[in-house]
């Protein structure tokens, strides 16, 4: 089956298979763009999906198809390119095949791991019915219902204690998505429900954000935690760094601060728990049968391959690749962030292109990390908008945060969305939103005897 | 507990509860703005749906919010209502109470049932798993999925006589909202998805449109109906008239057309089968414990009461009222349209207003439907679109159809879509998707998995 540099004959184009259309598939797939390769782009979903936007889904603040495109129509006009809505349930390094559930396989010369990223319940998996997380349009719909039905369960029941536990929301993870969520949270609470309701008053709802470590937006400088903590706090949030939560159930979250002997175990009531604390890359990373790190990631050499399989990449979260530092000394991990994604995403189509005008069967050779050629990550800063004109901004060069910050966040986003129409809407909406105080997007499909059945 | 006109106590303001939040209770919910009255409103889902344009969320053409307004939010500023969001689970005429499904009781001293239609399926409750209908949000998100869904299939599946199966798309039931789904999913295959498979060309999609009787838009005059065919074989949907559905599932339909000795059955292979063919009365009405007609529709009399319970109202679908014609002599059934609910809304709310300013204890008594003060139906016409610039119009006085007619569709219902935003997004939509040709919804949420476990 393996001719020449291992396509399937001699005169047909190498197969590229692209395995995930996230961030990372998508710009490898672009770049491709007419090499003379046959790609097959491969996703569970029909659409790509503008991630860092999510939460404004889950918080009713943007509808779906404003932040997420059918990846066939995004990609219509690149004719070396099938679309396949499938799901991959197992790789065959040695045959070099992909096996759909759907029971076909598919044959590649090149392939490229890119599906991502997933939640960790660190073990505790039963805490996923409780605390569900947002990576997918779906977790942002359950989300988006969950916290409108506990408002409405808090204006119905006329049961004091469970109205308290309704009117409870509680973040786990003080990361950018976390922090993105509490903050909306608080101002729907306080402001966008206003007037809504006769027998509660949703802005007496509480909004805790609890965080592990002792800050909040860790991969940001000290000065920018301090910063979104203070906006965070202005908004109304309630803040405990350096807590540790041990249990989450139905009704609420157990949390324990301190250590030893002065450690306290707290029980919050709550119906509404988000979970935005931990990451873990996407189970097909254990189908390449390759050493991962302690996440679940696939190590990776400095041009992105794997171990003894040149003609297999993995980018994206799914890889644990490493990278020079700007000093042109350090070796530091790639972080899981959208524009590190779409860099290796480029630089893998640019190997692929280079393999390809190498003579016939020859590929490259795998590549340290620090050596010259090697992958490296250009870090164009980190953004994290708390809410209403609050954000913080590090662009390496320079730190800012607040009303400006978030006009450049606001900026950043929609220039990077894709699609015009999707940028006027979301504006629109945004624009919308900012005078009116409203999130147009509140709705609720199931009924409410889904509700109940659901325990929420 | 009955003192007086029936309220709680005699210092109390009456007491109105308005069960469903569609057109009907929307309309009576409105007239009483101002009214000496404490209004609930109870509704299972937390939006009212503009369901003429529901099959536009079905085909993509629409994202929900759009269609979709929060309940409580449109009537925030109403400072005498009170919106829940719960379930019925019983009704107590003689104690004057309406049960919940979470346990709570609530009282009233005027009813007003408005709980709308559901689909029905003529006892073939079997076919609902694999004909859906479209009468919620729900409903149009599923059948949104199946759709997009079916052309995936299809473009990914190696076994042809799958492939055709997938690409076939039947509807049944040639209403206003079988016509819409039939020429919308033709102008999707023929238009929409254009240049984005590689495997098949969706123009071959087959599109067919059963219906029983001898016409589409039975409603409408005959040269109307033979317009809207000619518009409908024009985008290329397979019309079936006299013919009848004899059996779904999975795999296709089922049907016969001729009578005794000539009929023929027929098994049409299908994967995606519409069901917009039969409407039954909610199941709330059988709650009333009061005679209701063949099709579970509550018969009220002139002034929409309910026998003997002169402060019991049922308007909208769930109400089997009859109403005199323009002649002024005959009566004709009032018909399941939103401007019929509407009209009864703001009526049954004049009568509790009348019956308000009339000296205490006394109620208005039974009206037959011919008497003067009865409610009258206002006719204003009937309209159906099929597709891009294809439409019907029968005002009365004048009938129309073609360009013009698909103007003054678009003109009607941006003009009674709730909510400033709405008009402006719908509007908006609508231009990009008519200059385009694109639907910018086509967004699945489910992956792939769920899509196998549905067997479709």
């Amino acid at each position: 089956m393996s001719t020449l540099n291992g396509r399937g004959s001699p005169t047909a184009r190498p197969r590229v298979l692209i395995i995930g259309c996230g961030f990372g598939g998508l710009a490898a797939t672009r770049a491709l763009a007419g090499a003379p390769v046959d790609i097959t782009v491969i996703d569970r979903s029909n659409h790509h999906l503008f991630q860092p936007l999510l939460y404004q889904v889950a918080t009713a603040g943007l509808s779906a198809p404003s932040i997420a495109a059918p990846i066939r129509h995004m990609l219509r006009g690149q004719r070396n390119v099938t679309v396949l809505m499938a799901e991959v349930s197992g790789i065959d390094r040695q045959q070099r095949q992909v096996q759909l559930s759907d029971g076909q396989s598919l044959g590649y010369d090149y392939l490229i791991v890119a599906a991502g990223a997933t939640h960790s319940y660190f073990g505790r998996d039963e805490w996923a019915t409780h605390a569900p997380g947002l990576k997918t349009l779906q977790d942002a719909f359950a989300l988006r219902a969950r916290v409108l039905k506990a408002f409405e369960q808090a204006e119905s029941t006329p049961d004091p204690a469970l109205q308290r536990a309704c009117l409870s929301f509680v973040v786990i993870g003080a990361g950018p998505t976390g922090v993105e969520m509490a903050g909306t949270l608080a101002e729907i609470a306080r402001h966008t429900l206003k007037n809504e309701f006769r027998r509660i008053d949703p802005a007496s709802a509480r909004v805790l954000l609890l965080e592990g470590s002792p800050r909040v937006l860790q991969a940001l400088p000290p000065e920018l935690s301090a910063k979104a903590e203070a906006q965070l706090r202005g908004l109304g949030v309630e803040l405990r760094t350096a807590c540790r939560v041990v249990g989450i159930d139905a009704d609420g979250v157990e949390v324990q601060a301190g250590e030893g002997a002065v450690a306290a175990t707290e029980r919050i009531a709550a119906r509404t728990v988000v979970w935005a604390a931990g990451v873990a890359a996407s189970p097909l990373g254990r189908m390449l049968d390759v050493p991962l790190d302690r996440a679940g990631r696939v190590i990776v050499d400095g041009r992105l391959h794997i171990p003894d399989h040149p003609e297999v990449f993995v980018i994206g979260d799914l890889a644990a690749a490493q990278s020079l530092q700007s000093d042109g000394r350090t070796l530091k991990p790639v972080p899981g962030v959208s524009p590190a994604a779409k860099q290796m995403g480029a630089y893998v189509a640019a190997q692929i292109l280079q393999s390809l005008r190498a003579p016939q069967g020859q590929v490259l050779p795998p590549l340290p990390a620090d050596a010259p050629g090697a992958f490296r990550y250009r870090d164009y800063g980190a953004l994290a908008t708390i809410g209403r004109k609050a954000a913080v901004a590090d662009l390496g060069f320079v730190q800012f945060s607040g009303y400006f910050a978030w006009l450049f966040w606001l900026f950043v986003h929609i220039y990077f969305l894709i699609g015009f129409r999707n940028r006027l809407v979301v504006l629109m909406d945004w624009a919308w939103a900012y005078w009116s105080f409203q999130r147009y997007a509140r709705v609720v499909a199931e009924p409410v005897d889904a509700v109940q059945k659901a325990g929420g």
